[in-house]
């Protein structure tokens, strides 16, 4: 039976290393003892608490490994996909580091090493669809709107998420890059708002967030948008903040104690904004790529709607990312997947085999990418 | 020539030592001494530059006049009160002080002292107006709307004003006593929004604040609140803040510092809120009493509408609480408000003579009450 060590045991790499014990021997590694415990009282799977902030012990875990999973938080992201492709182990990445992946693409090929990055939602399977039509069409048009919200909708913010706000934070203040005319443009967070009708949901508000990430480059599509899905008003409340200051990162001397406003807000949020283990939440994601297909105009539109698992206690985050990951280790772990060198998901999509692997995978689990074209 | 000590040289003291240097000889006292190098450089009036915060200091500054007016910050303000009265001699305030300045009550009458406390627009004069009618009827009901407002409306706050943002975030945190039923009825800030229109203006909208203060005791009406005028808009924001918790007075702990989220949020909305010395803005105050009088229904609308004086350089907040001040101090200095101890603008309103003097004296420097029956 092959081996997958999963490093990382948050809510996502749970998730990942419950699905993957189904058919691979799993070792589990993380800081935190009891999110351990909680996930192998469950699942068949080996546990070991580590801290994976070492290389060493990195080196250690992974030694007698055919896969190595990231699933650390994001600003240890990238020293971990780097010492797992030093140490010559295949790795497929969901910690969404904020380095460039390809500065590690000469060492990978290198060391004969497949590594797949930001193999989550989105970016992930938006990354992943287009990279099939992309070799299937001309594409002139790409477009993704994004979202993770709880059904109860309780203001002022009527949002909750299950990591810390400091990290959403950050996404309502980095400017979006998008590609209008071919060329790359940068649009101030939070821009652009518009209403979007969501099956099942109602209306939901989109505005531009820095998500194209490898599209960047790795494409050549005149139009390209990522946008990301609040209940309509949240966007207004957030740039309040953000114009009053609260989400400055520069120190600011109050009664001679220096400290970032961004700091204190995501203190005041978390209480507000903290997802509970059981609340149920929702995944929302509609991709729309149009272009010429065998000499005629052609749009094809996916919708994804995937909701908390009330039977494994799964929540929608986890679930549609954690399933993403898995869907794509499968190919790697099998074979159908070898490209040397770093790949993020379009690099996978382009290949029809895995295309439809990946999304039968998903299905499988209750996650469903529907299709419509016109 | 009869003389007058000022205590407190900021905005509404400067207004007033120029005022009363006219008829008077004026000293003005304050630690700031560019205040008050301005101040004499136009105004006839002799400076002393000195640390209120210290008894002996006000002792000796106020040793020799006939009146000291009291203009220090409000959290200064019982203490010089207190210390004027304790040196028996006269005084009108306008440092609003959240003290109950009727336990100084036996302490002016046994010292033969006329003190007048909350001598400036609202509170102020819209007590000053109510004891005058209270006298001549039933008062069944009365309603004070006030602001002060920037002309420039700038988003997203479209709010100004020349004092530290901390004393206007505590009055829209204090919980506002009104009454209701003739009881005493305890609602939260920010409550109750309404849309006012005012001439010139246009929409603004009011809410409740804790503003009736002394009235709370010296009058007996079954109906009584006081609101304050934002732009339409401005509640929805600061309410915001408020439910979020940026104006919370309890320290946090950040990273091993110890702040009060308020001190950071009026740190942050200092450089926006600040109104700047020549900024255009106006004085708002419309008075509603109703009830009956020589047994028939009876109603009186004030009207209050004051600009920022271009020639004088006085912005209208100075102007309508200074010159409600002076013209308080005018009764004092000519023996026509004689009432020894505590007295709250009501107790001289409720004297014919002396109301229709100080309206004739603001009316005079262009602060007009319009009055309306119906």
């Amino acid at each position: 039976m092959k081996k997958v060590v999963v490093l990382g045991c948050g809510m996502v790499g749970s998730v990942i290393a419950a699905d993957l014990s189904k058919n691979y021997e799993v070792l589990v590694a993380d800081k935190n003892k009891k999110n351990l415990q909680k996930l192998s009282a469950k699942y068949s799977v080996k546990t070991f608490v580590a801290d994976l902030s070492s290389k060493a012990t990195i080196t250690e875990i992974t030694k007698n490994c055919d896969l190595v999973i990231g699933a650390v938080p994001g600003f240890m992201g990238f020293e971990t996909v780097k010492t797992v492709i030093e140490n010559h182990k295949n790795i497929v990445d969901i910690s969404f580091f904020p380095e460039d992946a390809f500065q590690l693409d000469d060492l990978a090929k290198r060391n004969n090493v497949v590594a797949v990055v930001d193999a989550g939602v989105a970016p992930g399977m938006s990354n992943f669809i287009l990279g099939y039509h992309y070799q299937q069409m001309q594409v002139e048009k790409f477009e993704c709107f994004v979202g993770g919200l709880p059904f109860v909708r309780t203001l002022p913010l009527e949002y909750k998420a299950p990591f810390s706000p400091v990290d959403v934070l950050e996404e309502y203040t980095r400017p979006a890059r998008l590609i209008e005319n071919g060329k790359i443009t940068v649009k101030p967070a939070l821009s652009e708002p518009e209403f979007i009708e969501v099956e099942n949901i109602g209306t939901l508000e989109a505005f531009n967030t820095d998500g194209l990430r490898s599209l960047l480059r790795t494409v050549k599509i005149p139009e390209m948008k990522e946008k990301t899905l609040r209940y309509p008003g949240h966007i207004e409340k957030i740039k309040l903040l953000r114009d009053l200051g609260f989400f400055k990162i520069d120190k600011l001397e109050i009664n001679g104690k220096k400290i970032r406003p961004i700091d204190l807000t995501s203190r005041l949020l978390i209480s507000q904004w903290k997802l509970q283990e059981t609340e149920p939440e929702f995944t929302v994601m509609i991709i729309k790529i149009s272009g010429m297909e065998n000499g005629k105009p052609r749009k094809y539109v996916y919708h994804l709607f995937d909701r908390y698992d009330t039977k494994t206690g799964f929540s929608s985050m986890a679930r549609t990312t954690g399933f993403a990951c898995t869907s794509i280790a499968e190919l790697v772990l099998n074979g159908d997947f070898t490209r040397k060198g770093i790949s993020p998901p379009e690099f996978i999509g382009k290949r029809e085999n895995c295309f439809f692997k990946v999304l039968d995978y998903q299905k499988q689990r209750n996650i469903i990418y529907q299709r419509n074209s016109e």
